[in-house]
């Protein structure tokens, strides 16, 4: 039975991690909100929010279900997901380890979304900027590259020489950390390359997940949403600065 | 062998959620930055931060130690923790749930963190007060509300009339519940109670948490740090407001 992933349609957003890893597994899933017909479509997606209607409702999108089973959570999908699609290490401490990672990434994922919404999600940028502007510069000047640094770290240290996160072998967290820097690049290119140009480990990973060639054809297939200024990494100008 | 946990003396900070269920479960460990002998102390804190030093080094405190592994994020040490301390559901599908709620739970925290630090954790309140008055707006009018919204309905849908959130048992889930409208009452008790007020389901399973044996026994006891304005929960006047 194919997986459903339920996501907002429209922008890549935290359902961009989880489609990775699908995609690269090669696995049968439908895209729920961004398809037609019958139990499909948005309306899907926002029955699936509520207590009323499932029995694991989730906070927010996105949420799988794979048969009976529902889970929400970006890296309690991947969590979920990854020993199935063969995208994960061997052994409860190497998991652990990857999953640590992928929380991790999300940390970095919540702040890069704050730069543009730091007084909250109810408001639009548009009614925060002035707060915006001052969030981005601290998060160019210390939060990049301190998260940078980790990651570099954990290449540098951790692996054995291999270019992979985890074990020394290609996992999901490979995948969302080629995602984060994708959208970094996006949203702060100047700040983005200057932070890279310290972690070659972690550029060179990117650019080995960016060559698989099932993740290829997906960022050249209309599957791959563009980035855009409505999803988590948006490219305002005025919030990146040249290095 | 005891657990040792490692978090920053001095606040509750994210640890407290570790240090609740190991409380609750009556489980031998060591409070290693707030211990002083060879090993212990602040030092041994910042050099478990560190690739040079261990395989895998945590982004930031909390991290656990359990004989040879170790493994921070808080909500991951919970992963691993519950089912050893007899503080999660059995089976994947409901250790998975209880995992998803509490990743929201920390999601919540950090929106609660970001009420007094919206600009960056670079600089002090002191440097954000206008930014974080309005972020603190949001954050009390449409944010707590809608957590607790949650929260309630998964305890007015989910359990059976059980009085916890997952699988009808006391989890881990519950004393991190806990602890977030504990937290949440000492820095926005206006708002707060407000909030309660339409979730008195939440709000029952907060007392009773609070009185449970063990956990009272830790509450009245020097363990618990008290709330302070230097953790997550902040008691800023000027960021609540009468309801």
């Amino acid at each position: 039975m194919a997986y459903e992933l339920y996501y907002w349609p429209g922008i890549q957003g935290r359902g961009e991690f989880v489609r990775l890893a699908l995609e690269q597994a090669g696995a049968d899933y439908i895209d729920v909100a961004r398809s037609e017909g019958p139990g499909l479509g948005i309306t899907a997606l926002m029955q699936g929010l509520s207590a009323r209607n499932v029995t694991h409702p989730s906070f927010a999108p996105p949420y799988l279900r794979d048969g009976d089973l529902v889970v929400g959570q970006t890296a309690a999908i991947l969590l979920y997901l990854g020993p199935k699609l063969d995208l994960a290490p061997e052994g409860e401490a190497d998991r652990l380890w990857a999953h640590q990672i992928q929380l991790t990434l999300a940390d970095l994922v919540v702040e890069a979304h704050n730069t543009h919404h730091p007084v909250g999600v109810g408001l639009y940028y548009e009614d925060q900027k002035p707060e915006a502007a001052r969030a981005a510069e601290q998060f160019r000047a210390e939060r990049i590259p301190k998260f940078f640094r980790w990651l570099e770290s954990l290449l540098e240290h951790g692996a054995d020489g291999a270019p992979w996160m985890v074990a020394g072998r290609l996992s999901y967290v490979d995948l969302s950390a080629f995602q984060v820097v994708a959208g970094l690049r996006y949203a702060f290119p100047h700040a983005t390359e200057a932070a890279l140009n310290k972690a070659p480990r972690l550029a060179a990973l990117a650019a080995q997940v960016a060559a698989l060639p099932r993740i290829r054809d997906y960022l050249n297939s209309e599957r791959r949403i563009a980035f855009n200024t409505e999803g988590i990494f948006r490219q305002y100008p005025e919030l990146d600065s040249p290095a």
